[in-house]
């Protein structure tokens, strides 16, 4: 029997069945069946969206961190963001106080604000923070991260030169931008946008175009909001001499990334890599006898640097074996293991449609983990 | 890197799919990739049926033998059947003289032989075999093995006391049986009739009722088969104080395996049975670091006297790891774990129904092969 001191499990969500936090706790409990003494180290990937602070939170000892905020229109909410590593690090999901859920039907692209998302990492950073991730996802706004920007001293003066806080439909009155209220605390500090798409921020692949109709807005409306992120990229460049019209990525969350990077300061990571970082991972990772990964389907789309090929090379670098458990093998996946992936193996147990096996996912996934512990019980 | 130095493999046919000699083969190019060094020892599971023969002669060194032997109408053909162990044992299967593909559409199983079958086994035996294993299956047959009986000197009687050659349509015409001529090089001999089926002689899970209408009887027929296998077997009781009614398996290839027990002294065993015993699967595994065995679907099933649970029970006794790889894996399958498989794994990569998975079987199976001996070569 081949005893596994320490697994690492840093599974990305399956999309449709399963997020991490289950895949791992599903995970965890198998092998703790099979290797009672192992110590079982849950890294569930979280991708800037809705559950990003918890994912963290689950990977690192930390506690959350409640504040008065405001919501999407401004109204008085509670916002939260995870504290780690010793009070140094917050995670922020944007969605806390901007998320589509929070509108309800209401759902209004033109007039909703990040301004909460801005209160939010105001306290983080007078709190002490030196490194602030921000999870860009599940966005109800389309306001180029004007709204948080200016909740963190931002000003945005219209023609007139009169300050105002612009929302989706009015960053076309932005006629200049004054970064010196800039809130202090927030000038040392790391911050960081986690982002897993590359959609610039104007265009037919743009935030408006691309993610607007899902937040509401109809043809019009989504054309109103394209030519203003346009505008406001002009401002920006214009005023700060900053460009961010072709920043892969800029159209992250309603152009939450164009403003985090212009007026901000922020740099745009992927996730995994973020988490990768803020888990600080070859320390957790150098002494595991095992690491398991995973996704809804690895293909060739998996090394473009998602998931499982961020863990992958990393792994490698370690010389740790690395098992991706995923729903769905895509053909001609041989460089994964090049990467560094050491095998991999589907949760499909029986030959059944999607529509089946998706109701089937955990008590699949469960079975393959058991019997791949099963199989290091006696190899 | 674990280095194997021997693998064997031991798989049933995938039904529908694969038979055991191609997964043999599928499995031993995947593993002798990553294992160059590694002795792989092919074991394709036969059923008894066609392609008997040449699964003994994959796993056995041994050659074919050809002679003259009488077809399923008495025509003249090509028998053959496989020599191993040294010329001790001989493996035939009787689909190679009364096999359902010789008979073409011509099905009748009133007017059909077995006769070549008894001249394979009397070639064998003369020719010094001291072991004859008989594969039931995939006959075109329903003469209670009286044919092969025939050919090997028993006497069938009728009424007036005149020597005929029974066959399915005429067995009731049978009135007492004479042993006294049959081949004396038979008599030291062990014979074995391999037969995976439970099926009795007659009634309505018995070999006419069943098995018949694939042999071309319809329902009259069927009904006169099984009225004349019921009365073979009183004329069995009465004249040689046998009793086949009852005997499960007795039914087996159109009551060939009634024939072979009664008037042969063949004794019925399962098809793995009698291929672990003849390859001496305890010798040839004694050494191995891995046995492979697999099926098409593994369930509850699987443990009734099946490949799996007669490969596992031996391999537990050696203490050797057991992996399964399988089409399906179904629903609580626990108890093989107890009985020995270490891990169980399907070959399902994608989640797709039956009619498209069958297609991928053979990629899908080498996949699966490769992960497996991709993790081995890092755990």
């Amino acid at each position: 029997m081949k005893t596994l001191k320490k697994v690492v499990l840093i599974p990305d969500s399956f999309k449709g069945t399963m997020d991490s936090t289950e895949i791992c706790s599903i995970m965890a409990e198998q092998i703790r069946r099979h290797q009672p003494d192992a110590r079982v180290v849950q890294i569930p990937v979280a991708d800037g969206g809705e559950g990003t602070t918890d994912a963290f939170l689950t990977a690192m000892e930390g506690k959350k961190v409640f504040l008065p905020a405001e919501g999407p229109y401004r109204e008085n909410m509670c916002g939260f963001y995870g504290l780690v590593d010793g009070g140094r690090t917050a995670v922020i999901e944007m969605a806390a106080c901007a998320g589509l859920p929070l509108v309800g039907e209401n759902r209004h692209a033109e007039k909703t604000t990040t301004y909460g998302v801005g209160q939010m990492i105001a306290h983080a950073a007078l709190s002490g923070c030196r490194k602030i991730i921000v999870g860009l996802g599940g966005s109800a706004t389309n306001d180029g991260g004007a709204g948080a920007a200016a909740a963190l001293g931002v000003r945005f003066l219209d023609a007139q030169g009169r300050e105002f806080l612009p929302v989706g439909g009015t960053l076309d009155r932005i006629q200049s931008i004054d970064l010196s209220g800039l809130c202090p605390a927030l000038k040392g500090a790391e911050l960081i946008a986690m982002c897993d798409i590359d959609n610039p921020l104007c265009g037919p692949q743009g935030a408006a175009a691309v993610f607007g109709p899902q937040k509401g807005a109809g043809e019009a409306t989504v054309r109103v909001l394209d030519r203003n992120l346009a505008h406001f990229a002009e401002v920006i460049r214009d005023s700060l001499g900053r460009d961010v019209a072709e920043l892969p990525g800029a159209g992250a969350a309603g152009g939450m990334a164009a403003g985090m990077v212009a007026l901000l300061g922020a740099r745009l990571q992927m996730g995994i890599e973020t988490m990768l970082d803020a888990v600080r991972f070859e320390q957790i990772a150098a002494d595991a006898d095992l690491i398991i990964t995973g996704e809804g389907k690895l293909d060739f789309q998996s090394l473009r640097g998602k998931v499982i090929s961020g863990v992958a090379r990393r792994a490698k670098k370690l010389n740790i074996p690395l098992i991706a458990v995923v729903g769905d093998i895509g053909d001609n996946i041989d460089p994964v293991y090049q990467i560094g992936v050491s095998a991999v193996f589907s949760i499909n147990q029986i030959a059944v449609d999607y529509s089946v096996a998706r109701t089937r996912s955990r008590k699949d996934l469960a079975k393959t983990i058991d019997n791949l512990m099963r199989l290091f019980s006696v190899c």
